[in-house]
């Protein structure tokens, strides 16, 4: 199983372990993190860029793949991405690069996914 | 003094400051952090959206209050920036909110410059 | 005026002209901020000592008054308030110490007000 | 070996290392680390799930494994866990969401031992 | 009072109101926090430098003016210092500049303190 | 493939991949960050453990490794990366330690490759 298909598969079935707890604001905020990307003034790419963006700096690797993927779907090129590491990449310092790294591991498999 | 005028003189006098001390590198990074927000496939307005949701996240009082200024003279609505900070408010929680609350302070103080 | 009451006016003001720009996710952010913390199988008290935990580790000033704030109300001696400071302390290590010191310097003012 | 034997394994033999080396100042530091959780005018439930809070906004996995060990062992039920995950998920933001699925991943590996 | 002796009152007077309050762990951790930086196989100064380092990076500016006030006394060159700020920078990004400007005037007035 | 083949060999292949795409800014970044530890009027050693701290701090893992090894190469003893430990710990608290002991394994495979 490539590191997408691995990903997917433990980011779902952990989620569902964690709505099932019932918890109420957990319930809330998991529902409220889908609708803020949502496409508003601002289209629904720019926005997954500015989620890129926050990940990055705040180096949460499975929320840098997670952005990756949407902003994919969104229509984000491959500069536009790299123009949003760079950003990233500057105001967040050195400490950013090896997650860099694994988010341009991620988004090679991605682009060019094994046999699976 | 209001604030805008406060932040953008000490901002000045102290960035030449650091560079009159001319380390090589403090001087080549600064050179840098100007260039990585120039349009390129991402038009300015983004760019200086992508700065400020990643000075949100990072909680950054002065690079939130550049970013908004910047945003603002590149274009962007009071709209747009308010989805913005919902965004960063999102990704990096609860303690985005004081930022918030001096984010909006300011952004009031350039939408509504005082008497001076 | 005391820095207790700067604060909460700063707040109560800059809180309302967040809300009246009506972003959507933003206010539904700040209604899960206040349910989080009421009363559930841990008791209101302990639920202001974790958010004073998680303010403290995070270095956020204005947080960690408002949990101070509330942890009082709810109950919480100073000598529960000074352990959760120092756990906090261990945890995120002596860069939390200077927000300790203003920790400590607004819980005094707290406990005695001056004439106002 | 599952996770959590893995954990306490890597945990133990690299402890026993760093305090071989001999270094003053990093052995005092282990010992206060202990300390600081020890029953006082808090139970040491609520001192772990104070622990646990502070570790969550972090976003250390090892620390929030740590402290869910030592939670449960100090009695805390799942649901009380559970609050103490909303809390830490309001403060810190979607960024902790990773770390609650990982957290919640140990969480029932440690109710539901594999055969080992 | 200038900076520098508004900072050193502030620090004295609460540092004397948190370690009166008598929690064993935190007087422990001040006093770890003092010997860390007594000369070792490292010499003094740059130990200084490495709590420096540190602090910048982290963006504790009250951490950073002690930093710099130790490291100072201990023998550190301007240059030395900037080489820290320069390696500090780039590790930590764009967000360490704020921090920097103020490290800086701060760095000025310990060199020429007015007439008090 | 030990621990350090195996990073080396992943650093280089995604910074070569990284570099490829033609990013003017992170190419500049990256010679940028490698210019920073050059020896100046600090030697590189000392540099190197600047870099040491404040990836210890920071909790990155990979800059860690990075700099454990251009600081062994630069001459530094475990003496002295372990008085780095040491200000890094107390500076970061206690979630430091889970990095602390990946450091200390990275160490040993350092010193003791196995037979590869």
């Amino acid at each position: 199983m490539g590191k997408y298909a691995e990903f997917t598969a433990f980011r779902q079935k952990l989620n569902k372990k964690i709505l099932e707890q019932g918890n109420l604001e957990i319930k809330r905020f998991f529902a409220l993190d889908g609708q803020v990307y949502q496409p508003g003034v601002l289209d629904g790419k720019t926005k997954e860029l500015l989620g890129l963006s926050a990940s990055l700096v705040l180096r949460c690797d499975d929320c840098i793949s997670y952005h990756i993927i949407q902003a994919r779907e969104a229509g984000a090129s491959r500069a536009e991405i790299f123009e949003t590491f760079g950003i990233a990449l500057l105001v967040g310092g050195s400490i950013v690069i090896p997650h860099l790294r694994r988010a341009v591991d991620f988004l090679e498999e991605l682009e060019h996914p094994g046999p699976g």
